[in-house]
């Protein structure tokens, strides 16, 4: 059975919600999802797992710390032994700051995708086709808003958790298909 | 006079508007502000001004590809001859593309705030306590969405315009202030 | 057969030699590789691939304008047609300009990036046990490095011109992978 | 007296020894350099210092999770209250990772420029004729790299160190600068 491995933190409940509707998507499909804490993941977890997807909220515009402590601990580790390369990855995030902008939320997605790069994952973007993609997302995975214009706590909408339940089934589906592929592997082995 | 030149490329109007708005807050101050399409500045206009602020539309997430032509044939030579270190720059944009979180304008700023760094640039972001800065701003710069949920033209807001108009008239400030110093050229002398 | 089309703009040869290296890889793995300087593309060229490849070489901090041009001229209608989500895309660069530490490689690649994943493609990255990826490499893709300390015009390396052809090889498996597959299509019409 | 606070982590002691060149920059200037571990950083000294300076191991391709640890819990709680607006700041890093294109360094870099910004601060980046800027820098500050070609630990060079002195430096100067001005303030009281 295909296992994706959810890695968050939350402050208010919000980026929670929105793992909640990817792990929703992920089973959706087939697949198991894995909803764990950043500050409780074990490398076995990502090691048993043949998707890794990491949120966050967006804290002066990048990953909470907490979030970056589970990157540096326990991926770390697996990056300098080469052990998930060829899996398959995505990002989301939730943020309440001012800025009709984004207010961080690009650079945050981006700081966490470049963790899923320098593991060797097939990294999974959110296409503009999605449900609700317009008020959920941005091209680099699931976003929901959790503030009003004044900063006061709103909670993520109903319609960012629909692109983030979408965002979870992409990214099982894929890594179903890439199950039984080794793409980079192969090459190294030639190249070697 | 300190001048400050406004380079910036518009497809509907609206990164006009925003440049246009940005050159109000520039003259507010009482410098001067020289505001030009991306296609037609000169190495001269670049040359006899204190400042610099480039602004674009977000199209695939990214700076409009006349603007960069401007960073790559005009810019691009006076970096060659550190020509305008220790001048002062600030970046702007609008986009009325799909996606709650900022559709690709953070990176589309960070795009645009590499050539100003690349020149030794002084940088001006853009402070949460701007007037309107929930609607018209994010931290690198304003930005001004011109589209609805479905990705109708609205045009940017009156509150987006008074976000620009504040960002130009800051970075006319710190470009008056920086005239009769040259902190990163000095630096250069001693350590030759 | 799997097609994949190689994009790229170049100065003085080096970005073109990347690309010749990324094609060699991708016909290594039985694929089609069509080569394109970024002018000379057409809407139809990128709609009977199954891969995208761009490549640019660093200029002030992101991507030569030509390139630029592709993106906002060619690919951008084809966004709004969704017509290329679920195909697969990966990027490349080189760059000769001073500075220790990527001279803005890294954000030119993610630049291109941005505009792979607006397009809803699957984003191939460059795993660390790519042969001679100290030398040809960063986790977003392959980049070759062109000039010496002083930045006397050197050529990119050998060994940068491996990783490019493995990179170009993951790239076009990885496209024969998904090929068959539309794991954001039925995503999509689940939602609706 | 103009004190510049520079914020670090450290793993081998190479981002230690970049602070200390920069903490000597500072000081050559007739500034006071106060620097800190990230972990043992206070409000009250961030508060005290007209300039900001952070600096990280490149882990991942993003900062050290104890200076995100700094940014959220110290930086976080000024930024809602408007506390260091106009002040000035810069960034450096250090990395010994594969890969010769930066190695994560650039993003690296950005994410905490991302603070900065989102703090109001003056952003000062590295021009491209500080001294052994080739070696030890990049636009957006100073990076040494502390790696060779096999991952083992060579240590920052000696050119390094010398760009960082010069980053810290210039940092101080225009911190000096802009110590009477506020440019920001002014520009939100005349809209207000």
């Amino acid at each position: 059975m295909t296992r994706i491995l959810i890695v968050y933190a939350t402050d208010y409940g919000n980026t929670k919600k929105m793992a909640d509707a990817i792990a929703e998507g992920v089973r959706s499909t087939g697949a198991e999802a894995l909803m764990l804490e950043a500050e409780k993941v074990t490398k076995e977890d990502v090691l048993s797992s043949q998707g890794l997807i990491i949120g966050s909220p967006v804290h002066m515009g990048s990953a909470d710390w907490r979030v970056k402590k589970f990157i540096d601990t326990v991926c770390s580790p697996l990056w300098m032994k080469d052990a998930l390369i060829g899996r398959v990855g995505g990002v989301f995030a939730s943020g309440g700051g001012f800025g009709g902008s984004g207010a961080g939320a690009e650079l945050t997605l981006l700081g966490l995708m470049a963790n899923l790069a320098e593991l060797g994952m097939i990294l999974v973007p959110l296409p503009k086709n999605t449900p609700e993609f317009r008020s959920g997302g941005i091209h680099w995975g699931a976003c929901g808003r959790s503030g009003g214009p004044n900063m006061e706590h709103t909670g993520v909408t109903p319609e960012a958790l629909k692109t983030a339940f979408h965002h979870g089934a992409n990214i099982a589906r894929i890594a179903e298909i890439h199950k039984n592929h080794s793409p980079f592997l192969a090459a190294a082995a030639k190249g070697a």
